[in-house]
């Protein structure tokens, strides 16, 4: 089956998370990338093109002729890869969604709940695919802890834990003239949250992916520990979810001594799970009555769709692009449609929907460190089929 | 040396502390038991006196009674342990101290600030030695993670995480005749908080043990999980710490799968340290510009205090008892006062403005719980030479 | 019911194991110390025996002596700890034995297999009672991977894996005069071995006791890394087992980085178990056919045995102290006697037959060295009831 | 720069190993798999081709026919990467290094040293590149410990120990028509050794690569645990190496519950690292003075040649892929030539010498294991630049 073509917007100079989109969706030969718009400046972007390899007519110095020159192509790109900073997910992901071209977008997936419900409604009034790279949800033993979730092994879920350390900006960072801190630190180009929106909406997005639970309520601390820094980075937020479920949800940036350090525990009337992303491929489960169980990604004894989501045997360690490829998987799939190996695709892919949910837990967490206590934080994004 | 005598309050039949603290206190030979009260049963209590092989006439029924006969004495008792449940700390402790005895007293110190403050006064006004076990300050390895923080290593503090999580609580215990459960689960015996009251207090004083800093506002949620139970069994509380420093302490009973795991996360702005007591004789020690260290109980490049607080060379584990008998040691050097071996004393133990704001902590948790919202928890007790 | 009085030969100045002994035996309350002859220097003897609070009058400068005064008295010691070098655990014990005196000694038992086997003879022909402090078997996991083992849930055995790593002797400690390096290096008083009599030893009976198998064969390469030692610092030995089980065995002081790392690993045909001395607490069990589980000490689904070895509920450390006290548990109960409580003791202490099978397996590894290949090493010590 | 153009032989149904070198391959873009023979069987290399999209007249069913047409062609292939069984190794590599075309052949090399010395000339009298995909030396904290090591800052090494253990083979796999059972325990097709041939001689090239030390003498107990089977499936062996360095080295495929634990332990006089497949991108480092230090992959500490290997942050976890990604990274860069960036290529790729090394290793066990005994295993391969 030949690859799908693909283009990226963004992934420039000084990105790392370009490489690792690109590293992701080629990673099983689905897909192969044909054009980019990779950055705002035209010489740079023409760069990174032929660094890539790319025919230089298919380099852009601009997503809107990008994605006018692609449609009108007779092998145009099957799907686009929005890797901009935050502020540009919106208006690039219209333009080619408008265009008729499936996205692939990062997270927070835009700046404000307003431009998240455009989207929703674009795709839900029959657009093309959309889906947001929260790329945790990819790995194996997080839809081993969904399966365990779902199969009622823990019983009714009481108290979920989630812990996001990293300690890259326990200093300005962003004042050295660092690309990557420069954008996340800027409220113009990141949006309202700081750590919150930069890790605390992965920790947010996996905690619904594995219970199905959603947030109703939150009490957000939000403070700006480094001199000068716009936005905040360090969160501590209290939250009640539905069914009862009650935790913390914790997202710093300052945390000196951690690297990239996502866990989450959730604690059911008759059992737990916690998951490292540090060990991400082991999975502890246990019960109130017996011994504490390793689960490893790759073993027969898993769900049969975590096991789907294996490349190696286990022992041989697969990491983030893996379980950022198992994202990239579900969309080709998808976009290939359920032709294409003549069943039902059911492989998931984090969808308009979900983004639109990180984007107004964004919202109301810092509403609620504003006001300084709880906010009601329930929310149905426009057209969302699950809701 | 000769051993000092001590007696015991509680520790009775289906007690498991009592023991504890009688192996912790005599481990380095330094105290020896020769009387107890150690249930408002009195068979229950002679049968406990005989079994530990108590001289008959030292066996009481009731803690006013042994106070008394003990300090008529010609060899009477040098101290006191008291192990009861939560509502007899306060009668026990004052009965003992008005007759001079120091006295050594479980956590909570007491069910109400005001029952706490009077405790302090007696002390402060020339009463007795009077220590709290705050037992998890007597691992080695937390002193040194004081020492750390002491030494200016971290740089100023940011964040202190502080997680106490147990299972053991997870079903109605309380229903089923346990007496553990039926104690500390009943508000006229443990006090105004269930999870916080048993572990969580511990937390906050660990935290305050090692950083050095108080808190100052809470903003907290604490919730019943169990049916019928009458303290809550979970607590998320947000917590400002004077210097500015934020972060979490959570407080769970109902966390199925664990055991006891305290877990101690300081960031500074130069480097942070992490504890867990499943790994107690550990302490990672990171800065931002190197690998993280684990530091090991018994090392020669400990801290010259730390080392002290060993027994055994590394590699030999040390574990719950030996921190506890950290503690009976510096208790049993005060009391032998400075003349015992020439020099002052520097062991430290707990002592009862500790437990004062031990209690206070609960107090305004347990405030802010019921009022939705950040509260004030700023606090000196009556008389503490060091507020 | 009173403790049992005991005297301890050695354990002088410089010792640390004479203070775990003590420790260890007292724990319970069941043991309580009365004499000793702590050095061969009656003056530091005697400094040792006054710092313990002994009655002068039973604090000896000679083993001899204290043999001699001890039965004679009214009140003599119920048993005797030895706690010497190496070389001179054959003559105390055999004078305490032949004064009917039970004994309790370290390991290894004796230094030459003639004496191991007087021993045998003194106590399989009506002696008294006599334990060897292999203290490893004393760890509850170590239990129940023996329960384990002999449940047939792994199968029959085919692999183990034996690793003991120390690094307190990467230098020449012994020519600084550290009095524990000293003696442990010169085979006038530890013996034919170096590494693999200090600590070897321990890992050779802690493979007997969990998987209940012999040696047959050792192929063994010692090495003396250090210059000026006389005895070998490194070990690497081939072993089989009975019943066609292979493995490893190594013991090495010249570890750099490496506190008290011991090591089991057993694989039989179904499952393995894995136990490592610095996460004592811990057992993990493998199938074939399911995730591994961590089993932990103290909690309910363990093996009764292993149960009634925990002192405190699981996520309370327990240590070496505890470990060694199970083994002077089973040696008090044993001296007590079935009456004692009106049933039989079940406890296990290591015996003279384990002692003569270590000593017996030493001397094997260094014939093997010496010839350089594989030597015969199957063993029944005279007066066995095992065998 | 344009990817260069591949063929692999072997990797057809059932193999696993032949994707994973073509994700290595691909992984950054540097190559691109244009031909192949993937099988014996020329409909089963057909299906493959076309699933992997390629040309259908670049796939052969006979690695003979792909080397002549190849060769003829005006875009040739680049490189081939050879995966089949071990005993088509070296007539697949022959045959196109006499064409002329660059070889990535899996370990082991060869099944005789006889073989192995053949390619050896023929690379050394002016043939192509030829490159061993020994992929754990593509880990980056693997290389750390090389830089360590030549440091100094371990001193001398004294004591090496290799572990390899796997679970996958405890039973009789073969028998059940399973395709990777079957060969690799087949001396038909896997050569004189099992375990040892197929793991432990990863361990063997692992020692050498972070060490600089070659093996001197060797005895080894080989054992065939699993009825029927006709090569060893256990393997222990002492090991000296060159400077007087001691050992051990395990390879295990009966170990039931481990999955792919590869550990390697490295000791000198001053210090010594310990790497652990199963956590991969931690290197813990220990002096004689101070605290273990645990390195991480991506960190700015690490030395200069160590970060070329990472792709991503520190936190972001790279596995196998990214590991063996390193060896076809070095292989590219080097055949493209050092014009190519304009600079010499540093990075290193194990050589045909390596190969070499690890048959005869391999052969030098198996004689050992029949003889009973140690035998000389010293050795150089013919050619070597660097003996």
């Amino acid at each position: 089956m030949p690859a799908l073509r693909y283009g990226m917007v963004g992934g420039g100079p000084g990105a790392f998370i370009g490489d690792v989109h690109r590293m992701a969706a080629e990673l099983d030969g689905g897909a192969a990338l044909v054009a980019g718009a990779f950055s705002s400046d035209p010489s740079a972007s023409r760069d990174k093109g032929a660094a890539l390899g790319l025919a230089p007519d298919r380099v852009y110095g601009d997503y809107r002729a990008m994605a006018e020159a692609e449609v009108a192509r007779s092998d145009p790109i099957d799907f686009v890869v929005v890797v901009t900073p935050n502020h540009l997910h919106f208006p690039v992901a219209r333009t080619f969604l408008e265009a008729g071209v499936p996205v692939v977008c990062d997270k927070p997936m835009t700046t404000t709940v307003e431009d998240a419900e455009t989207l929703c409604r674009l795709v839900a009034e029959g657009g093309p695919l959309f889906a947001l790279t929260y790329n945790y949800t990819g790995y194996p033993m997080v839809d081993e802890a969904r399966a365990i979730v779902r199969s009622g092994r823990l019983g009714r879920i009481r108290r979920i834990q989630l812990d996001y350390f990293q300690g890259w900006l326990a200093t300005s960072l962003e004042s050295t003239g660092h690309r990557q801190a420069g954008w996340r630190t800027d409220p113009e180009r990141a949006g309202v949250a700081g750590a919150l929106g930069d890790i605390g909406t992965h920790a947010h997005d996996l905690a619904r992916y594995v219970t199905g639970l959603e947030v109703e309520e939150v009490a957000a601390d939000l403070t700006t520990f480094v001199d000068g820094r716009r936005l905040e980075d360090d969160a501590c937020v209290l939250v009640r979810w539905t069914g009862g479920a009650r935790g913390t949800l914790t997202a710093s940036q300052i945390a000196v001594g951690e690297e990239n350090e996502l866990v989450l525990r959730v604690y059911g009337t008759h059992g737990s799970i916690v998951w490292r992303h540090a060990d991400a491929e082991s999975l502890r489960v246990s019960t109130a009555d017996g011994p504490a169980e390793i689960l490893r990604r790759g073993a027969p004894y898993l769900d049969v769709e975590t096991q789907g989501g294996s490349r190696l045997p286990p022992g041989h360690p697969e990491g983030f692009i893996e379980g950022f490829a198992n994202v990239y998987r579900a969309v080709i799939e998808a976009i290939r449609g359920p032709d294409a190996d003549g069943g039902e695709t059911t492989r998931r892919f984090p969808t308009v929907w979900d983004g639109a949910r990180g984007v107004h837990f964004l919202e109301k967490a810092v509403e609620s460190a504003r006001v300084g206590g709880w906010v009601d934080a329930r929310y149905d994004p426009p057209g969302d089929p699950g809701a």
